[in-house]
């Protein structure tokens, strides 16, 4: 039994359900905590938007007890919604960390399924952040597989690998054996989904709470012994070969325990698609170096890696959702305003004069040269003069990434008007100690202003 | 705007919101009662297999008001969870309708997710059929459009189109104008989950539950305004792309209202694969005419169309549920039993030494020129002599249709031991009678043990 192609679910599924914390290395539970902490702000900041409110309205006649928080919220609705919600608010604003190598965001199906069941079943924080650790690793050693051939086609990945990591990491609070654990995988493999068709709308945020509260699901079922297949990513017919052209299977079940991928895990300072992010730290310093206004300007062209284009390329956004996946709204709004953040994203500011007059402006070429993380921006005055900014490695990735302080700075921006900034320094305080805590959920009841 | 991959979701989305109930023929509406009826007894009847214990037990913390019925049972759950459960039993049996063409079986998402509703939000029962119609098309006009590619590399279509059924067919309930009917086909597309590995274990039921769910909550979400892609179905990174090689979306679009999917709906004689059936006709014929023991059997040669082997292959099944996609034991218990019913699908009889005997000596070979609802069948006796059957169209074809005393013979065997044989001769009134109830909820109550 030595093909790799086979016992890929398996020897994953035994390695969740045997693996020690005591063997986890100090530097990845340190990121798992800034993970927590990211996405926490993210969910708190992300709860006022008209989607969870939607969300809310439509499902709340057939929500169960209230046994877990909505994030930033005064609601307490049943686990599984929970998951649903947090997973969607910490997504809405694309503010949420990523996984570079496969542009999953992690954090969003994992941590919403956990904290949701730690509320109601209480668990330590060393539990709580093993599993989350564990989740992570799940989903985007299950990413590695398939992308980029997978994401190319057209799915969400953060929705189908994030359903696996939802699965796998509430498996192991649950205290799943190894048979129930592939179960549980199979039942996050046969509710798989999500599709890029919908970036943009408001159906690209409910994948991911959609992603946590299946995922719970899957594990919960798997618990009480719903059987499904124990083959469910290897096999002819199961996730990796219905779902992706490419199968790496050594990416799944090679070095478990050796590396760990949330290593890998990243954080943005802007609300918007991360492969915009170079193009607007150059702009944002060549409006401070320059003194620029929107008046002066006669031109901007970017040259930028090929996925901008794929990924942003929309030229004309009408509302806030679209203007995050718009690099002409982005670097329009960075050029004319200074700064980028949730307020940028509205519908009001996407439909801004002062700010489409500058988008206008803007043209794009790809250049095959030009890495992921970087972008060369030229930007042309009336007055005839021009400037040109390159930039190598942007902010908030790998090699550049973002500081405790900025990450701290970002959480109170995103939080601070929903809790308070007390309780939002109370919060990130709790996130950050969370492997000291008794009981985890003690971190979902901080991020909520009943707590204010 | 002629180019047919355009406005495919719009004008499918514009045609659920416009049909008049008034235009459906009359064969139309006694099938969908018929699809109807056939649906109750396969959920009733499936009420008390262990997967719907499994699934009550692992998600009833979480369920939310009694609103809705879990047909054959006593309990009452939230109405979202009703879709769940009784789409899963009306699949547990895998005793439910069959389009022949795409080999969905449509009632399971669509009348779960419309049963759920109407006891919550009372409905004529015109009112109920017409969306039952509507939400057949839709799903079995996808199905059409993608399969068999869409199938042949491993989805599960019940799942991947049933969840657009319910969720155009709860749509039409509540009344969503065409924008927001496109709304619900988006969320049901980035739903779209279900894999054919996951055959022969509970996961295969649960998924149609599941369908049924996701539908129904994608219509609800809409209604409240949570915003989608208007092009979920034909866009470069929509449903038939990403999710299949061939897309004929004039499948879709084409002849809307003028032809009806459900008009091809057929019901099993039989509680396994459809593609089993010839078979089963054949060695049933075989042991009465000529008084077979499962002593006497030598040998049993089976000529069978491709996909009865490539679907239902399994020489060995271990489970009950793995017995329903085994020709070879399907094919043995008919000959030593004589009979083909839900009791001859539990695991112990998988197991009994009698039929493991029979099912041990029973080959089979591909003959391409065999019609899927064909099957020639020899059995050679330890005698010497030898027995052929040929069967041209089995029973349950569309060619061969169960009739309307066949099926009140199913239901009465599926739901007598639930309901008791009084109640579920109401259930059957009522079934036929739909058309004519004020209250549509009212089958469903006609369908739990209260009643009786």
């Amino acid at each position: 039994m030595n093909d790799p192609d086979t016992e890929v679910t398996k020897r994953l599924a035994e390695w969740v359900c045997r693996s020690d914390f005591d063997t986890v290395p100090d530097p990845v539970r340190a990121e798992a905590a800034r993970t927590l902490l990211n996405w926490m702000g993210c969910a708190v900041g992300g709860s006022a938007h008209e989607s969870v409110d939607i969300t809310l309205r439509a499902l709340r006649p057939f929500m169960g007890r209230p046994q877990a928080s909505v994030l930033g919220r005064t609601e307490r609705v049943d686990v599984l919604h929970a998951a649903l919600l947090n997973g969607l608010s910490s997504h809405v604003f694309d503010f949420d960390d990523t996984h570079l190598r496969t542009i999953i965001h992690p954090a969003g199906p994992v941590a919403s399924a956990l904290l949701a069941l730690a509320e109601h079943r209480p668990v330590s924080g060393r539990d709580f952040l093993h599993a989350l650790v564990l989740g992570v690793e799940v989903e985007c050693r299950i990413g590695n597989a398939v992308y980029p051939d997978h994401y190319d086609v057209g799915w969400h990945i953060t929705g189908t690998a994030g359903v696996f990591g939802a699965a796998a990491a509430a498996g192991r609070l649950l205290g799943l054996d190894a048979q129930r654990m592939c179960w549980a995988l199979a039942a996050a493999a046969t509710q798989a989904a999500g599709l890029r068709e919908m970036f943009g709308t408001m159906l690209k945020p409910f994948l991911i709470g959609r992603a946590a509260q299946n995922g719970l699901a899957a594990a919960l079922l798997a618990a009480e012994g719903l059987t499904g297949s124990e083959r469910a990513l290897e096999a002819p017919r199961g996730f990796a070969r219905v779902l992706s052209t490419k199968q790496d299977f050594g990416a799944i079940r090679d070095g478990l325990g050796q590396s760990y991928e949330i290593l890998l895990n990243t954080y943005k300072p802007y609300p918007c698609g991360v492969v915009i992010h170079p193009s607007l730290d150059a702009c944002i310093g060549l409006k401070r170096q320059h003194a620029l206004t929107g008046d002066d300007i006669e031109s901007v062209e970017l040259r930028v890696h090929p996925l901008v284009l794929e990924l942003t390329g929309n030229k004309t956004p009408e509302t806030g959702l679209q203007g995050k996946f718009s690099v002409y709204h982005a670097v329009g709004v960075a050029l004319v305003l200074g700064r980028v953040g949730v307020a940028e994203f509205t519908d009001e500011v996407v439909r801004d004069p002062r700010v489409t007059a500058v988008r206008d402006r803007v043209s794009a070429s790809v250049d095959e040269t030009i890495h992921e993380a970087g972008a060369v921006v030229t930007v042309r005055l009336k007055d005839g003069r021009s400037f040109e900014e390159t930039v190598e490695q942007c902010s908030g990735s790998l090699e550049c990434p973002l500081s405790d302080q900025d990450m701290d700075a970002k959480v109170h921006a995103l939080a601070d008007p929903l809790l308070g900034e007390a309780s939002t320094q109370e919060m990130i305080r709790a996130c950050r100690g969370i492997a000291e805590l008794d009981d985890a959920g003690a971190i979902a009841r901080a991020a909520t202003p009943a707590a204010a």
